[in-house]
């Protein structure tokens, strides 16, 4: 069997359900070892369908509560009827099995729903890194059919942004107590955020970092935007304030496709996947005269631009 | 005056001890125009020298203190009698100016010292990113002769990592508190430590994060290394411990230059720079056949791989 025929069978097989076959299809697109046909296309082959479901991005830095959080929603969404997927992306992890060790603890709450779908993914070992294979796997999982795609992202670094930004709808998570305001500028996500949301609003502080927020936000908004993010209490631990998020994150959508923002930000999550492809490809190609500039450039015979240009120019 | 002929001037104005000149530099080379000759070179221009800084890089997750460390190893190396550079790194602040206001809260404790000199750099704006951009200034402190030049990199994710690969010897920051041991795990950091340190040492908890952390580097420790990182106490706010930190600093860049990883690590910095400005010239020159390609992928005339390919293949 061709890996292509392998993929559509795996395809059928996901689509017909089974959680064994999704897995084994994303880790063959993770790899790049198989492309699944764009979802938005209905072609001859059958494969072609979905590009309907919604994608949430959840970002916030580590203790805020987002596998909780992202917990409660699944439970919420499930509660609507909607097949969910959780796909939780970890820039920062490049060596440990960290990512997948967290998987399987989270794993526990929804392991006998199958219409849920959780699954991990590492920073290393794909063709063009997470910018590239995130989208691919995103495109696996709407093309199978669920409803609704949760990308949590670990951390905040600027993959996370990126990451972020390539969903339909961002949903930025703070937590009392997570220091002082000049942090949180510098963590630079709250204008990422289509909706925000104080975790651990029962605790101490909870009324201030909301205070805190919306007045950045208001700074921050130098663009008179039709969409305002709402600035929402939750306390994902005991579900408190889950309907009213779900329903701030689905609303942004609705207003994100009446205004034309929803297919503005698939063509950016499509142009960074294609530039990611494109660039790991260059990578490959100039690796071993990299190296051979590098070793100039240490031993004092160039300096790295120059030896950038040539090697640009010897691309033809 | 040529470009070149003002960098040689400021070039030479920094050396003789101009704040001004050298931001001004600095300036120049973040935005890519201009290029300040290897300082490993010594070549007839009468730029070349240099290349005997010392380049740290501290990490660790917000909160935990790194301005504070940096401050207090400034302190430390001033009292050693080190001319000392500070280059605070934030690829998280894409966005807002929060890197320069953090920058000039924190200039108060060094303001009047002209043997060191601070300056932040935020993730946009330059030819390559950060990743192209950090080696780049770098090379300039090098070059105007600093003795010791801190990293100073904000969050936790990929970029930093990366940032942090490319010095001489990396300090991982932590402090009591910070999570439990998933989440240090998923932070990804501890690998990447030449050196650890268990900021505010004095809280309570700090005894058993240090336990946690001695504990997670055996299990990771797969592959017998020359170096094993020490792990410290520090109490950076009240200075306690910095002498310690600064030897265990000291004594690693003294180990990497016997052993051979010092020079490996220096061409892994500039193979990362001229890689990140190579892509950065492609990215230029395919982004509007990427843009090109995204529309017809979101329209649902063709996949993302596919696209890429086709791209790569035109490049010659």
């Amino acid at each position: 069997m061709t890996r292509a025929a392998e993929s559509a069978d795996l395809l059928a097989a996901a689509r017909a359900g089974s959680p064994r076959a999704l897995a084994r299809l994303i880790s063959l697109v993770e790899s790049g070892n198989t492309r699944v046909a764009n979802p938005a296309r209905s072609g001859s082959d059958g494969v072609g369908r979905g590009g309907g479901a919604h994608v949430i991005g959840i970002t916030g830095s580590p203790g805020v509560g987002k596998s909780t959080t992202t917990n409660a929603l699944v439970a919420a969404l499930r509660a609507r009827g909607r097949r969910v997927a959780v796909l939780a992306v970890d820039p920062s992890s490049p060596f440990t099995g960290g990512a997948l060790l967290g998987d399987r603890i989270r794993m526990g709450d929804h392991a006998t729903d199958t219409g849920v779908f959780i699954r991990s993914m590492a920073a290393r070992g794909q063709l063009g890194g997470l910018a590239a294979a995130t989208p691919a796997v995103v495109r696996v999982l709407d093309a199978v059919g669920f409803d609704t795609i949760l990308v949590e992202t670990v951390g905040v670094g600027q993959s996370e942004v990126d990451i972020a930004a390539g969903a339909d709808t961002t949903l930025v998570l703070l937590a009392p107590g997570m220091g002082d305001g000049i942090q949180a500028a510098k963590a630079g996500i709250l204008e990422i955020g289509d909706v925000l949301a104080v975790n651990k609003a029962d605790r101490p502080g909870a009324h201030e970092t909301m205070r805190e927020i919306r007045s950045m936000l208001r700074l921050g908004a130098r663009m008179p935007r039709a969409w305002r993010p709402p600035v929402l209490a939750v306390s994902a631990a005991n579900g408190t304030g889950i309907e009213e998020l779900l329903d701030a994150l689905e609303a942004h959508r609705a207003h994100a496709a009446a205004d034309g923002t929803l297919d503005a930000r698939r063509r950016a999550r499509a142009r960074a996947e294609i530039e990611a492809v494109v660039l790991a490809r260059v990578r490959e190609r100039v690796a071993a005269q990299v190296a051979d500039a590098a070793r100039a450039v240490v031993a004092g015979g160039s300096d790295p631009h120059t030896a950038a240009d040539e090697i640009v120019a010897a691309l033809g």
